[in-house]
């Protein structure tokens, strides 16, 4: 008899390899954005991102050898709203721009508007005049391509899609993409007794509870599910699983063990479908292979009959490698983490900075705290928590993080 | 400033309340078997579960008495297969009987197959007979109504309906049943310079990221997502969030900041909502409250429109709301937990048994060991797991468990 963790490590493997090969689709991404699509090919971006250099604050942008020799009074030019193409700036003049806002041509910083005099901005028309600090070239300017340049690679292949990746893929330019498809898995409930929900119960008969219950365990899993119920003859069992040729996985209930009517047994037993006991209850009687039929060869994992036991099977062998196939993990949850580097936070502020935990096992931050670099969002894995009053931390702190990985 | 905390509480409690009055749905159970459907109304059982005493294992149909004075050899009579009723059985006669079969009537007790002899089932025809044991009247019996009574309650309404749940429901009857709506939310991308996907980037614009990266997470935290994308006329955003009366929720990304076009500000500034900053890095400044529109009172979220930030603010504030109100945790995992009671377990089987986290701390048993008791497992929070070698655990005891959470 294995034990319940070898048989886990059989299923776990047979289940990885029926799910390999799956086949991939064209996926418009104007029709949505499922968490957790895997990509099956590279996806290169479209754009530059940021298509164009843009101001990062709200303030006024400004030509920097302007304001070489330190605080200046400009002319102020006409306001730069975002989405739309600025007039050249004057030089001598500063324009007040919009966050995301294109930098007009002949300006190369932007002055946030808290250190401008006033630090409002001005009501437009009239000859309106603002005091600047000085400002080094570039400052508080995204500058086009930062984040990715067109033609750069923004997704390998196998990529999970979240929310982030789903935002850059749309960011990029990128309409369509090739996606894995999802496990296609036929679900059999065996058993003369079973009917059908709906229909009145004969005396004997119970209705299907496997069939609800694994569909929807399956489906909470990522699978696709194909469903046929049999009863007690192993040429029809095996009739109707040749009905479906092009699922990657044969998940059966019922008929596994020692009575006079083991369906599943039966039909599956000479074609390559091993039985046995596993030492855990419920569950002990379980089936698994790789079941011949004419040309086919499809793997199969079979499951007792009895609800309880079907479940817990699914449980403790099917779900862990379902889930994995679909780049699920079990699931997000709040941790400690190593920093591999050290950086600085505002203190007053709770900072979230995005971080990748590495082979070393220590948490690098991806991309710096600035809050357009969406990309660099798309690798991290964790969000890592700079709560407020940190103002340093050092490479070997620990730190709290939220794992990103639905 | 607020601190992040301060902010959760208060994102919190809006989402709460706004998603609290969602109104219900009837679903066909032959429609599907979605985890995570929560019942709107309580549901009654149809049926006695089992609906008729069957066997519990594969063995002899007997008559107790027959074999009241210890073992005894008794004619073979006709096999029992499941899903058939069977013939009364003849005093001083054994049926051969399977799994989830009827148990024939003048029969009260199962011998299991391997204490008879010959431990094997005969083949039919003939004069067949049987040495049997003495057996416990009831013994291996599965008695009518002993999971659930016809009229008992199935499900209290809230229950949330997983795997087991579903399989429950099936079991029991049920045909249609009320559930609660998801949450519905209209979420509004603003920002003139926002372009839709597949269209060419005139200057100054960009694509919307954040109408892509907000739709996957709001979605995989499961809403229903109704969209609008807006430039930056406070007009245009009203008529478009009154355009979607019946949401629960209204999230809005951009225009919430300090400079000369905040669209979401000026629209929702005079109408209940409130704009302020809370003490974290990205996603500072914020807008939360209740938009008075015409006859309309929406409870807005306001997220500022930097992709990261509306991403970062979604995780911060409003994913686990969401997630709560879809009775969702933020997942299964392995932990350990204390028992309130004791049990046996078969040393040599790895035991898996159902169990409840109750209000004191501690985890009860739920039903028995048996593998039918389906509507015990559907009051289960975890399966506790007994492993090889453990023939005894007492009140006290750390085990491991699973949550069955999702």
């Amino acid at each position: 008899m294995r034990s319940i963790e070898e048989h886990r490590k059989k299923i776990a493997s047979l289940v990885e390899n029926a799910l390999a090969a799956r086949g991939s689709y064209e996926h418009a991404l104007e029709a949505g954005f499922q968490a957790g699509a895997i990509l099956a090919e590279r996806v290169v971006s479209a754009l530059d991102l940021p298509p164009f250099d843009n101001s990062q604050m709200d303030g006024y942008a400004v030509n920097s050898t302007d304001l070489q020799a330190g605080p200046r009074v400009l002319d102020v030019a006409a306001r730069i709203p975002a989405g739309h193409a600025p007039e050249p700036l004057v030089r001598g003049t500063a324009a007040p721009i919009m966050t995301g806002a294109p930098m007009p041509r002949g300006a190369d910083a932007v002055v946030q508007i808290e250190r401008a005099d006033p630090a409002r901005f001005l009501p437009e028309g009239g000859d309106q005049r603002v005091l600047l600090p000085g400002v080094e070239p570039g400052g508080f300017v995204r500058t086009r391509g930062s984040d990715i340049r067109a033609g750069d690679l923004l997704f390998a292949e196998g990529t999970v899609l979240g929310a982030a990746q789903w935002g850059s893929l749309v960011a990029a330019g990128v309409d369509t993409v090739r996606l894995v498809k999802p496990p296609r898995i036929l679900l059999v409930s065996t058993g003369e007794e079973l009917a059908e929900s709906g229909v009145r119960l004969d005396p004997g008969k119970i209705y299907d509870a496997n069939g609800a219950s694994l569909s929807a365990a399956l489906e909470a899993a990522g699978a696709q599910i194909e469903f046929e119920r049999v009863g007690d003859s192993p040429e029809e069992l095996l009739a109707r699983v040749g009905r479906h040729p092009e699922v990657d996985l044969v998940v059966t209930t019922g008929g596994v063990s020692e009575g006079a009517y083991e369906v599943v047994r039966e039909a599956f037993g000479d074609r390559g479908v091993t039985f046995g006991s596993v030492a855990m209850q419920p569950g002990g009687p379980q089936g698994w292979g790789h079941l011949s039929l004419d040309d086919l060869v499809v793997p199969v994992v079979c499951f007792p009959g009895n609800p309880v036991s079907a479940l817990i099977s699914f449980e403790a062998f099917l779900r862990e490698p379902l889930l994995h196939a679909v780049a699920r993990s079990l699931s997000r949850r709040e941790s400690t983490a190593i920093l591999a580097e050290g950086a600085d936070s505002p203190p007053a502020k709770h900072q979230l900075r995005r971080g990748r935990l590495d082979g070393d096992g220590a948490v690098h931050f991806v991309g710096g705290p600035s809050s357009h670099l969406l990309h660099a969002y798309a690798q991290a894995t964790h969000l890592v928590h700079l709560p407020v009053g940190v103002a340093r931390v050092e490479a070997g702190d620990e730190v709290v993080v939220w794992a990103l990985d639905e």
